[in-house]
């Protein structure tokens, strides 16, 4: 009675291993040709240098949303089409100042901050305060008396014992979002933010910060590096010292967006899909080249690479290049919201915008059958230095389509020691990005895609 | 009778179990320091900003000698000395200079090109002369008769389709080696050999060539990679253009050089050795930033580690700054020899020379028993990112002891798609390495080190 298993274990061993080669000369056919002929770098290239920084609302953005439609058809798509949404407008304003106000004569360098997403400008006058340090909502709920009338500036530092950096970024990125209310609500009159990022540059990192409607809205800005110590040592030396703090941001009313959507029509389930994706938006202080026009030319690379080599996927692979990731998450409440409606089927979603580094393998957010499913096919992605598919999680914008559909979801992992030296700060540049990291992400995307496309979820 | 094996196996699998506990600890611990305090970062940026290029026998050779010395004695090193050792002494001469000689009167922007280390001048007066294109040396055989009076101008790119950079470059590096005497053989009066890059900028970047004495020595250089291009279009669109190189480098006569090294004496085994180390030397059109300053800074920093957490391993560590890796080997090659004079015994080598990007795993040459052992350890990697333990390869550096002594070695295996953009190229400077890229491969030597050390191989 065993014989007949153990043949059968042979045969689907057998016939396992043939699909693995067949798959494994696709895969090596889909690196050769993104490697070779790969169009992402020179999207990126056209993206980030000739339209630059794209916030939802802002002129760049209609720029961004034209070169997304025209990127797409170039690449093949099916079917380019856009989604309208109401997405947040934030302005700048001016270029931020702050400066010492002190008797002393060396205090005189400006120094250098950028005003947090979302944030309220200080007025035209600025502000004037003294300035509270603080290292952690604890001390701040310590010293909540001495609040009032201050500048609160949180100088939470990155910390570098997290091998995987975005660890340290959750770990300090509530400064940021909390960190405006939860002095507003003692009476502080403005914040500083250390910027979260361990570089050994001075650039400041902006970020999306979110107010408690329960208290005054204030200004908040974050400060570079070097001078967050310059800030520190200063505060110290100089108790009587005080910040002065200028920023004329603002949230004017919504106003309309759009996702931007190319597909290749599924040939035995066109209505199943695979959607693929990065976010167009990118703070207006950078070029948007890691956050997040990297993920938006490698889905894009996607299409083109199998149409280039007639792969033609069983199930309908959407491209979408959503609005606002950055201040909002509207584009990706839209999308899943109308997938809802629509009452489609949602096989599978896959995100890059964790930057166009090197991969290293998918974040996911599934099943465990599911997860262990593509964990098999580990042998097949180690060639091309994927082999990390154990950590949780997924991207922003693909976040509300597995909420409330419960699509499977995966986000690229790519090694993330330089990310967030640059991200959300001017050094956000094309010039960061290297050309053959970049495709190897397509790569490691297209991989994937190719092969829940062809043997599900 | 089964039972008390199945016991012995229980308790080796919980002793095991507790010492890779332990030894997770250390790692920990280890990986704290490298990242909190590390003092490899500042130690590179003294090295490539104070002193730069390095060529063996240049008076900023003497000065690195010096830096070496201090750096480690500052790092802690229980005994500093020199290893005294003949060394070639190349010299580049004058700026290199090449231009297109046409009746066109666009032809007039120079090339970027750079003279190869060890090669000839061309005279004062320069060559000029016809080119020929040759993207093999099946070609060149093909088309010997055509090599007379002529520049050959060796175009072979750099296969893009190789995920290991390292392939590409042992594939296209025949030509930088060879193509002067396989040129010349035939009567070409210099060679232009397309940089070994697949960068997206125009540094020409250099390496050392090797002449073959059967034939005349003539003047060989790199050309970047954009003006690769030009050249060879101008070739096809204007066959009567000339080429006019002008160098002026020569070898002169030996001179002394020194290895660098800093021990840890062993508790138990003292006259065991594990050595470690990199290159000292660098090419003199760069920094010698990732090639290999980052190697030399991080075997320093794992005697500095160590030193701090009071790890006091059982063998004697030596770390060993190498005098001439880039033209001649001659620092190697001393330091084995003297190995095998003294009868010393060596368990184990490593060296970094493949640039201070991420750390994916460890090349090996070794036996298959040792190589399993070492990937026994895999899981205490893991944390740190090291995955990649299967490929055959060390350093050049401990080479001859692998060889002479038959030695284990290992090199570093960082990420490998940037290296090859600034490698023996301007490029090479301080700001292309990232802190944390250099600290986690120093964090991956060590703990190497430090499991090699405790367990024996």
């Amino acid at each position: 009675m065993r014989k007949p298993i153990l043949v059968l274990l042979a045969c689907c061993a057998a016939q396992f291993s043939f699909a693995q080669q067949d798959d494994s000369t696709t895969l090596r056919r889909l690196a050769d040709e993104v490697l070779t002929n790969g169009k992402a770098y020179d999207n990126l290239r056209v993206l980030t240098k000739t339209i630059g920084g794209r916030l939802a609302g802002s002129p760049q953005m209609v720029k961004a949303e034209k070169w997304g439609e025209a990127a797409l058809k170039a690449a093949g798509a099916d079917k380019v089409y856009t989604q309208e949404c109401m997405v947040p407008h934030w302005v700048r304003g001016e270029k931020e100042q702050a400066r010492i106000i002190s008797n002393r004569r060396d205090y005189v360098a400006p120094l250098n901050i950028i005003a947090l997403g979302n944030s309220v400008g200080t007025g035209a006058k600025g502000v004037t305060a003294p300035v509270l340090e603080i290292n952690s909502f604890e001390e701040l709920e310590e010293k909540k008396d001495l609040v009032k009338g201050k500048i609160v500036f949180y100088n939470y530092k990155f910390n570098p014992k997290f091998i995987k950096t975005f660890r340290s970024y959750g770990d300090a990125v509530r400064f940021r979002s909390q960190g405006p209310s939860r002095a507003s609500k003692y009476g502080a009159l403005a914040i500083v933010v250390r910027s979260m990022s361990h570089s050994t540059d001075n650039h400041p990192h902006t970020g999306g910060t979110r107010y408690n409607d329960s208290f005054p809205k204030i200004a908040a800005v974050a400060i570079g590096l070097k001078d967050a110590e310059v800030l520190s040592k200063r505060i110290t030396n100089d108790p009587s010292m005080k910040l002065f703090l200028r920023t004329t941001c603002q949230m004017l009313p919504d106003t309309i967006g759009h996702n931007i959507i190319g597909e290749l029509r599924g040939s035995e389930f066109p209505d199943e899909y695979i959607t693929v994706g990065g976010h167009l938006d990118a703070w207006d202080n950078t070029e948007g080249a890691h956050d997040d026009g990297t993920g938006c030319v490698q889905s894009i690379e996607i299409i083109r690479a199998y149409k280039a080599l007639g792969i033609r996927p069983k199930r309908t692979i959407r491209v979408v290049l959503f609005a606002n990731e950055e201040n909002g998450l509207r584009g990706g409440s839209k999308y899943a919201e109308q997938a809802k409606a629509n009452n489609e089927k949602h096989l599978f979603a896959l995100e890059s915008d964790a930057g166009g580094f090197t991969p290293r393998g998918f974040i996911m957010d599934m099943s465990d059958a599911q997860r262990n499913k593509i964990k098999s096919w580990l042998p097949l992605f180690l060639p091309y230095g994927l082999y990390d598919f154990d950590e949780v999680g997924g991207g922003a914008d693909i976040g509300p389509l597995h909420n409330l559909l419960g699509t499977p979801m995966a986000e690229l992992s790519p090694d993330s020691q330089r990310y967030f030296d640059i991200h959300h700060a001017a050094s956000d540049v094309f010039e960061a990005v290297n050309k053959r990291e970049l495709e190897l992400g397509a790569v490691g995307m297209g991989a994937l895609v190719y092969l829940v496309d062809k043997y599900g979820l």
